[in-house]
């Protein structure tokens, strides 16, 4: 006998857990299709080349790679962002610019497993690439917003910044040449406090003065009008600062235009992306819930995607929704569904002689839309409606001979232990009408 | 620079098939859900003893298999079934019976690459274990119908057999020793001529007798009714070979009383799933427009799916799409829309002053249900209608400042290249009502 276990690290989805996850992904593709993004795919499998072309040494380490049967060098990818670079190098000719695509996809890193984090994960990106316009910028922001709201989370915010910004107050402040380690210090915001930020900026050689303008920048919040003003004086005169505040004040406006509501979006400056590749506007998108989540949907603007792998200069802007680590969230927080089953509607094998009806009336139940499993084994009825309850059907329909002979049925709402009866007269039409009824009834509570 | 490519065997998906694979995927998840099938998900990678635990030489031979950097000996998985025994086994407490799932995710195979198979794929699988009702047989038939019409498929034959009356039939011969030499030549009947397969047969020990009634059983074909009845006649007094003949009686009775039109379902003694592991009854389902492709969906029914991993014996049935192998195939014969967007509205970008009011108008698009696309650039219009007709969208949406000026908007139909003017008067709510309509008029021709 073989010990059934999973892969340390890894976990299996069961069926409460799947279906939460499905929801989340047919919503993410609803919203990404709205704004015109098409799917792709790409390999689990790459040429180890591929992967490692722009890996950093942590990427690498958590690398799963390996030496395939033909003896070629292979990984398992480990984002996203990679494959597609490697994607559009390689298809050029075939995609029309701007090309928009979305991504829903596993990914794989060994690293260390920490609460809510595996080491196999889906990715959900979107990107427009082939485009410098702030449009797409501004349509990044938008389909983020849509998606949060779209996937039910009620308290969201959006937190914008523009790498320019950062760049504008370090040109100010004659710190352009040590940009990154400033961006890795300034990163550490919200986990470290501002003291020890100040402290590890200052050891690195910034006068006391200049860290504190930076962490004051950084450290700006209120409304998103005054935070811009603010930055607009500390970009002074840097033209890549100013660059940067109007990008900012645009896509502010863009998304009153398209009728989002007040403080959905707001602007951010301590959000830096760490030294992510971007090169323009940077989001991160945080639960008022889940404080201590971190950002569950981020993304930007980047110079050029695929470099590595073409001459051909990609510039672009997209972003990606870390949907396990959201339902981990979700989950702990009690917000996931425990129903174990897609369908509303249980269908009780009452009696052998009428599986005839049973077969016709529950074909006719999904002609009309609806969701309905048939119990297989015409047990007794006390243990098949203890399996629907377990299961989180929320309406049982109950026809025994007696039922059949008097044309009528019992519609049991689950929940509510109410039931009701319908006097379909040999009808399924009605009985189909009844049990539609029953279930708006359930769902809208009236 | 690194030379963008994909491995052997593996293949990226470009948005028009990406999107043909989403758009079956859906299907077939809608149709899974409305029998009660519920989604589960396991790890691509699996510890090696787990998967090897029940596979041939064959599987072993293909399996993409390392050691990772734990020194842990794992692979990808081959297929959906030894993964969901584990999954079964690993759970069994947690799971209600008759316990239904469904499982639609990649397998990786290092075999050698043929016409329209690679070496990642993907499998639809749904199963119902811990039941021998045969009402689940009969409902396994039920699904791959429904979902073979729900995709959309106009001319196919799901075709059935049961385990059993090959046995029985095999009784009665005397030949019960050697049924799975037999089993391996009558499976290939179709690819191999019925002489060439009695020759086979009789090399193997069979005299001219008995290999020229084996074929002729296999050879039956006909209205089902007849094919039943000279069945019946076959098996003789072979107790397993009448429960049999009596399991595909019961099955055709119950897609009658389903509502599924005649001739859908059939039975075909030639049937026999090679050397798998089922049991009772099996089917495959084929296409009339694409003969050379084989059985597009295949299942049956098993005595024990996690007998490796569990003492608790878990009998059931199912059956598995092959999505990839099917869009291969409506690929080859020109039935693959080639539409590269989900959109179908398509917003021309004309006037800079006017970026507030697309933005209004697009968002109110979306609001009331369609997908639309922006376009993020204010080139010259006859730029934008050429990116849109290669897209493929249907509907442009033409308002430059004149029109906005005069309240109106056109509405071009890109495959029939008509326009027509809409009066909106500053009133996007009648725009996007006018949009709806053309929408429904290209969609449905009139």
């Amino acid at each position: 006998m073989i010990e059934p276990r999973t892969l340390k690290g890894f976990r299996d989805l069961l069926p409460a857990q799947a279906m939460a996850r499905e929801q989340i992904l047919e919503t993410a593709r609803r919203v990404y299709r709205s704004y015109g993004f098409a799917p792709i795919d790409t390999p689990a499998l790459e040429y180890l080349e591929i992967l490692t072309g722009k890996g950093s040494e942590e990427t690498d380490k958590q690398l799963y790679r390996f030496t395939d049967n033909g003896g070629r060098e292979v990984g398992l990818r480990f984002d996203l962002t990679v494959p597609f670079a490697r994607f559009c190098a390689q298809h050029i000719g075939q995609l029309s610019m701007p090309f928009k695509r979305y991504h829903l996809a596993s990914v794989w890193r060994g690293e260390n497993t920490q609460r809510g984090r595996y080491r196999e994960f889906m990715q959900c990106d979107f990107d427009t690439i082939g485009t410098v316009s702030p449009v797409a910028d501004l349509e990044m922001v938008l389909v983020v917003h849509d998606l949060l709201a779209a996937i039910g989370l009620e308290k969201f915010t959006v937190r914008l910044n523009d790498r320019r910004v950062l760049g504008g107050v370090l040109d100010e402040l004659g710190l352009s040449h040590c940009s990154t380690a400033v961006l890795r210090s300034l990163d550490k915001l919200g986990k470290a406090t501002p003291q020890a930020v100040a402290v590890e900026l200052e050891s690195g050689g910034l006068s006391a003065e200049k860290a504190e303008k930076l962490l004051a920048m950084a450290m700006l919040s209120g409304p998103s009008k005054t935070v811009l003003e603010a930055l607009q004086t500390l970009v002074g005169r840097s033209e890549i600062g100013q660059t940067g505040v109007a990008a900012l004040r645009a896509v502010l406006d863009g998304v009153k235009q398209a009728g989002l509501a007040d403080g959905r979006v707001i602007v951010d400056p301590s959000i830096a992306r760490g030294l992510d590749y971007y090169t323009g506007i940077v989001l991160e998108s945080f639960l008022e819930e889940l404080p201590t989540l971190g950002s569950i949907c981020s993304g930007g603007r980047y110079d050029n995607l695929a470099g590595l792998y073409t001459k051909q200069s990609l510039p672009g802007v997209g972003a990606s929704l870390g949907i396990d680590r959201l339902l981990a969230g979700l989950e702990e927080v009690g917000r996931l569904s425990t129903v174990e089953t897609p369908a509303e509607v249980f269908c009780v094998y009452f009696d052998e002689a009428h599986l005839a009806d049973y077969l016709r009336i529950t074909a006719l139940i999904r002609s009309a839309g609806m969701a309905v499993e048939f119990f297989p084994e015409p047990r007794r009825v006390g243990q098949q409606i203890k399996v629907a309850v377990k299961k989180g059907f929320r309406l049982a329909l109950l026809i025994g001979s007696d039922e059949f002979a008097a044309g009528t049925a019992q519609l049991k709402n689950l929940a509510a232990q109410t039931s009701c009866t319908v006097d379909w007269h040999g009808d399924v039409h009605v009985l189909v009408d009844a049990i539609h009824s029953q279930l708006e009834v359930i769902r809208t509570g009236h």
